[in-house]
């Protein structure tokens, strides 16, 4: 999968934005630059700006997330956008038309953005593929393979905290393996030039994989988070635990859940985040989620930027030193 | 519960609101002259002021209401804010995160408003409690407990009617002690210096309770509407009737159903209002609903306008002669 | 039901848009040429006008439709309209007020446009029969009666392709007589002065009708087919399959579905129309759906351009002049 290639124009700008993978690593600084842009938006009286009136975005979601589709909403209203939200239950799709013919007809109606979420991995691929060349599409997470726009907030998130990437220990604790968000971390992580990136969980994580990705490998939470400036827990994916894969949440709990105590094996300043909605008590301590090192909330407000960010420069191609001057 | 602490911001202006009770009488007045500011936009050819153009407002509507929902969606588009619909049916927040962590979560998204309908009493307070403090919280119905926009728009009708609040004999029919809109409305009544509020139901009122609120109680229909000045009809909850606290429907509207024959003992030109949707032939006659002194229908009217009043109000936080220049 | 008199108002301007019979040819034709104004925004950068800025429509969906919803809530954007979308189950209705409540309700909260589907013929005409003299009414499709806007893009349609009306040979082709679109198709074919209108299909359809109707019926569709500039194919409602009205699907593919061979006894650049969702396979072979003469997908682009006009016409009542000086 050449995801790098479909995912650029034939003048190399941002198209659709698919996945991390295949990505160079300014494409990723313009992102975090051009978020910055939009990020002092928030503070002012009106949190808008025209960029992207007259554009029509549609959310196409084919797997339920109140969260993940509030903030791409956001995103584009705060772009002056026209969002269409189409929940496609399978149902639907199964009656009526093949998933292309719909497309095309949202196509037809002159969308110019579809933002994507789908359980099978490869589904915004698969879509990018087989739309119309004007449009761009938007991963907003696709079965185990990818969620780009996480990944990018979350690099935000530390890049505004720690601003050098390339002297950072960064660990990553959970079902890494079948993290969509986890892939997509390590992928911006690498890209970035975090040197030293580690993934703690229990033995789901398979060595050779891990090895692939250029990253440490530990079981033992302890032994993992020693001297790491920043700790990302994932999200416990509870309907996982049923197949035995994972042990109980109370042992998963005690063995990988994010406690104060486990927490002072980091850097004193290390800093904690998590994608949410968290649950409390089972991958992470309520004392350290509302702590002082928890960045979890600023992650949201970083989302929102960094969505505007990807959606302005995929349906408007410009640089960041034109979006400076730009105006409500 | 002291709420007009938590009301209002440090200024003494109206940041959240939550009930009518302890509110001083020139705040309500002030909704009533904003919203007068407001009514006459519904007659101009563009409905629409930029007032909270770039704020975002979220409807996080913990019991479904249509109706109330799309006044407050409409007030909001009207005042160019943007809209965000949350219907968070039990089992959503069950199952993910806890109010708090998603209240924070939208907080984040910097949203600036919580309108916020649930059936636990005292909901709305809690939000308020809990939100950032640049946030304001409308309370769009809990529980048993308060409807304060609803009593707003319902002397905001009267008003336009009677002008004078001061030499009134207003009566309320129905179910009172149940009914959040007869709490708010008896607050507002006294606070606005009604001389004489009569309630009219069955046994079910308990006259302790009454002397309290400061209205008189009456059992028998006739003899409560005799010579008033308005007559506030209130929505009969039929699942009520189940636990036999009512008489049949039947019965009901045979004791206190409005029809043209108790009419006739109020003042001639009394005025009829519900806070609707009207059951005809259970509350109240068809004849009466539809028939000459009924203002039910620009009670609804009257409703878009005092929400955006309370909306302004308490995003803008500027006094009523600011909103006078207001232009579209 | 004298249908012309209720669409136009005192000076003969487009009110209501119920249906097609009764208009005059003009009025399809200004409707055409508006249409044809607003189809070159969609190649513009902003595809938006300020033109019902202000106005608020709701779109009254009784019977489920994302696809019809979609378009006239994407038009009513473009036009900078605010949109209410308003599912209304039959339980809703049932359960809470009368439809006339309903609505009276919509219009005291200065609703201007009510776009309505129902699955009862007539329910478009009952609701403009009723509403305030100010509001509009747009039918999105009314039981087995009339689907004008659906019909007036194929008029579109087939302008762009054909120029003039006035030398064309029409086929419509599958389950007629229990088709509104083909209704309101069979109509404005008339109207603009189509010379020869063929209805294809099973022995359901009865030839008196037809003959009322002023068309040709073949049950043969190679016949039907014969020297023909357009082809419409009907959307196979699956459903009315079960009352053995109609034969399997493979028995109707095989009679009347548009496969390659068919299509070849039109005339070589005769176009193929379909109003979707297509049911690959069952009323047109898939290869004729993509093929060179397919229109289908434009027809989707020209819904927009439609509904827009009609919107526009109908709260604005400017003449067709007038929109060609619109800006952004």
């Amino acid at each position: 999968m050449k995801s790098h290639d479909i995912q650029l124009d034939s003048n190399g700008k941002l198209q659709h934005f698919l996945t991390i993978e295949g990505l160079k690593k300014q494409m990723l600084v313009d992102i975090l630059d051009y978020a910055e842009n939009f990020s002092s938006l928030g503070n002012r009286q009106a949190k808008k700006v025209p960029l992207l009136r007259g554009k029509t975005i549609a959310n196409l979601f084919f797997e339920p997330s109140t969260r993940t589709r509030t903030t791409f909403e956001l995103a584009a209203k705060r772009l002056s956008a026209d969002v269409l939200n189409i929940n496609i239950n399978t149902s639907a799709t199964t009656k009526g038309e093949s998933l292309l013919d719909m497309l095309h007809n949202l196509e037809a109606m002159q969308v110019d953005m579809f933002v994507v979420r789908h359980n099978s991995s490869g589904a915004a691929h698969f879509i990018a593929q087989h739309v119309a060349p004007h449009i761009s599409v938007i991963n907003a997470g696709d079965g185990r393979h990818a969620h780009p726009t996480q990944a990018m907030l979350d690099m935000f998130t530390i890049r505004r905290y720690k601003q050098d990437f390339t002297g950072l220990r960064v660990a990553i604790v959970g079902d890494i393996m079948h993290s969509r968000v986890a892939r997509s971390q390590i992928h911006a992580l690498n890209t970035l030039g975090v040197p030293e990136i580690r993934v703690i969980g229990p033995q789901t994580i398979i060595p050779c994989e891990a090895a692939h990705l250029g990253v440490h490998v530990y079981h033992d939470m302890h032994l993992g988070l020693q001297g790491v400036d920043v700790i990302i827990m994932l999200r416990l994916q509870r309907e996982r635990m049923q197949g035995a894969l994972l042990p109980s949440e109370h042992e998963y709990f005690h063995m990988y859940g994010l406690t104060e105590e486990k927490l002072k094996m980091a850097k004193a300043d290390a800093i904690v985040m998590h994608p949410g909605p968290i649950n409390r008590g089972v991958e992470i301590e309520s004392s350290v989620a509302d702590g002082p090192q928890s960045v979890i909330l600023e992650q949201v407000t970083h989302g929102i930027s960094v969505r505007m960010a990807v959606m302005a420069m995929a349906l408007g191609r410009m640089s960041v030193a034109e979006s400076n001057g730009e105006q409500d």
